[in-house]
């Protein structure tokens, strides 16, 4: 029963995923003309939907691999590579969909990294980096004491959960600034609610569900490796401030 | 040396929560002619400063009231209420900034809530509804069971910190719908960046910085109450699925 729970909630987390990302594809499709990567707006159109896909559920599915019960035995060594590969992948997502938007504004002439959008979402994708490589030479190189991978570990569970709650952030803000944008001059401006409003702004809140869901499933107990490691997250500060 | 660091935090997290309200307060002030409550534009001024004082940092402080490290001896009563009484008011201040935007858009015949920003802020004040009146009901009237609410309260302190995300994320939004808006004409436009671009931007960023600040004590261990109750909050789960 409890198994089959899980795999009910992994079937629904996949699908609402990848939801996300095909409501990113058919709005860019349907709308904005498609995909093209020559500096065209039809190149911008890769943005959203890299973006989605890296930063929001490729980030999500790397970050839920220690929640999957085969994980939890044995040796954690193949999983954190495929929790890093994971996240080496989303990133590379991620940067294609900056290459993306970089490219079209400066073919364009539009001004890169003015809107508070692109200030959160830069941001969210420096944390991102820093997170990787240091997630990286602490807990998968294998030099690093176990006082400080028990000292950092916390710090990057909370900033692993953080960073998603600021790419939806920026997801919200960019859904946003796109329909301002793109509604701006049409018949049926974007506070009549045409199609496409209706269309992006359910496809933000989408993501919103998606990513309240994987941000519960890092934080509840039951669904965590129950080992040892849950103390060494908690003991180290306690003992610091004390 | 813990309380001097203790009341160094809670000293840098006021400021920073004060200094969110004055620089929402001084953008609308001296860039938007300032407040009425008269229907106007200077009414509508009024949102941004209620949300970001009631969603954003009245909501953290009355969520913040179990960190006190006073809370953890004698009754929690006090503390039950405490916690209640500030989440109402910021509650109340909350619907004063819906009300400010209602307003505004009703009087100059502008539609509502058809921006994804609007979509998010109006379900995120829903949620916080919700969760006020089932944490009064369960936690702070005397009649729900010890089960029932060691059931709910994984789930209220997860809302809790989720409620507080999606704020940001639509104070964020809001931040550049407005700016796209009050800069569409102007001689220097968002995307030359002027004066009130980098400072209402900047104040977005600060928000962020400020709720990350929060949601990490929220969640810090060294930061609990050290009693049974971080027990009750693992246990029923656990139970329930195994």
């Amino acid at each position: 029963m409890a198994m089959r729970w899980f795999y009910l909630s992994v079937l629904a987390l996949s699908s609402l995923g990848l939801m996300c990302i095909l409501f990113t594809v058919y709005w860019m499709q349907s709308w904005h003309g498609g995909f093209a990567w020559d500096g065209t707006i039809f190149m911008f159109n890769c943005h959203p939907v890299l973006m989605v896909a890296g930063m929001v559920v490729l980030y999500s599915a790397a970050s839920l691999v220690y929640r999957l019960p085969q994980s939890w035995l044995g040796s954690k060594l193949p999983w954190k590579i495929a929790h890093a590969a994971l996240h080496l992948l989303a990133f590379i997502l991620t940067v294609l969909g900056l290459v993306a938007v970089f490219r079209y504004h400066n073919r364009a002439n539009i001004a890169n990294l003015y809107s508070l959008h692109s200030w959160l979402g830069i941001t969210t994708v420096f944390l991102f980096a820093c997170q990787w490589f240091l997630g990286f030479a602490v807990f998968l190189l294998p030099w690093a004491s176990m006082w400080l991978r028990g000292l950092l570990k916390p710090v990057h569970v909370f900033f692993g959960a953080s960073i998603l709650s600021l790419a939806i952030a920026s997801v919200i803000s960019g859904i946003n600034e796109k329909l301002f944008f793109s509604l701006k001059n049409a018949t049926k401006p974007y506070s009549s609610l045409p199609g496409e409003a209706v269309f992006a702004n359910s496809t933000g809140m989408l993501v919103v569900v998606f990513g309240l869901l994987v941000l519960y499933i890092l934080q509840a107990s039951s669904w965590k490796r129950p080992e040892a490691g849950a103390m060494t997250e908690r003991q180290p500060l306690m003992h610091e401030r004390e």
